[in-house]
């Protein structure tokens, strides 16, 4: 499981003084980035020409953060279908451990210069798996 | 139901050339708030002490909308419940009439003051009813 | 003078209920679009392989702007230098008629393919002094 | 000198494929925030009623960063005045060393009660020039 920190600022949130919902969606990316980098070279799946597009986002808003809580964002892929993956990623306050929002993103694996999706075989679901 | 129109500039996009799935959230926030005030003073609202606060998001991105594409951002309450209640949201490309994204976006009342959500009795029912 | 309105919601606000700092840059950003498509095909500027790019940007924040107010931001290109042009943009509340932000946001003329900043030439300067 | 790093995402670029211009001043902001929090208690400066605000960003944005770019950004308060003061913030791509931008941002100090700007006396000067 990747875990990545993020601690708010003025400039996350929104009238209310919380943390904007589609500020949450830059967050959980940035944690999917970091997920990515850990295990893979993005340069090398580039060469290989693939790539990843979201076509599903869940997520459940429980609590609000706050300027200066510190965020603590994991991710793990949960589910490796034959056609389409989920990440499974929650975000937590670090100090406090609440749960603020949960998520599942859902995606799939395109060919760059095709753009078509691309059916999950073996060697793609083994890539995938690592993020279990 | 209510329209928005929002064109799609550079900075709404990302590396591939495509608004970013973060962005279209404030797409979505940007129509519901234009739905709620053709309807409902907000000054109103806040001087009865009434908040909304998003609890979920479900999105599907089914296609990509890149520079100068045309939005039409469509909502209305599909679901009024009696502790929630839900917007159903739908982003097409105007002049092709091209399904870009639809989403579910749930949300509770809150008493501004208390930060309690509210239960939705008859009054809230029917405001929330006129958007359906 | 090119003219956009742009209503203050609240993903626009930061903690202290005013626009962020950051999010006026994407209102300036907006309006030069809308100015540059009001006179040239932006299509006809990529086959021309012309693009531009920003080199700086100065702005003063004079007011704030809270929750529904109505932006009006005018644009105008005030300089045609040999190397780099200006664009002076203004942002004012559209009722109360105050001065929100102003900025002089200086641009170079790029050649798409060779990344080489061109020589603002006779036949760019016309094009770029119909923005007067 | 206060120093941050940011890695540069697929959600900060833009259609170019370059760091979009409205991000770097929220590069800026979060590297502000840090330098602030490396020597000031926040929670202390809002006990005494202090506030900051930008009057005026100057940005020169030098060279384009792309996907993968580990950028870092110094910043410094490099003048106080009697009335507003002066942060340098430059960003520079810590691998190359190249510099990226480089910007002076001045802000006012403010009574949050009475939201009037405060002169710097000899107290105010002495908490700003800590971070010279």
């Amino acid at each position: 499981m990747s875990s990545t920190i993020i601690k708010v600022r003025g400039y996350h949130l929104d009238l209310y003084g919380h943390v904007n919902n589609a500020r949450y969606l830059e967050f959980l990316e940035e944690a999917r980035w970091a997920m990515i980098e850990e295990k893979i070279d993005l340069g090398e799946l580039k060469e290989r020409g693939i790539g990843m597009v979201v076509v599903n986002i869940n997520i459940d808003y429980k609590l609000p953060a706050g300027l200066g809580a510190v965020l603590q964002v994991t991710s793990r892929i949960s589910r490796v279908g034959s056609k389409s993956a989920t990440v499974e990623q929650s975000i937590t306050e670090k100090r406090t451990g609440q749960l603020i929002a949960g998520a599942l993103v859902t995606f799939v694996v395109i060919d760059i210069n095709s753009q078509k999706v691309k059916t999950l075989d073996e060697s793609l679901r083994k890539l995938l798996q690592m993020f279990n």
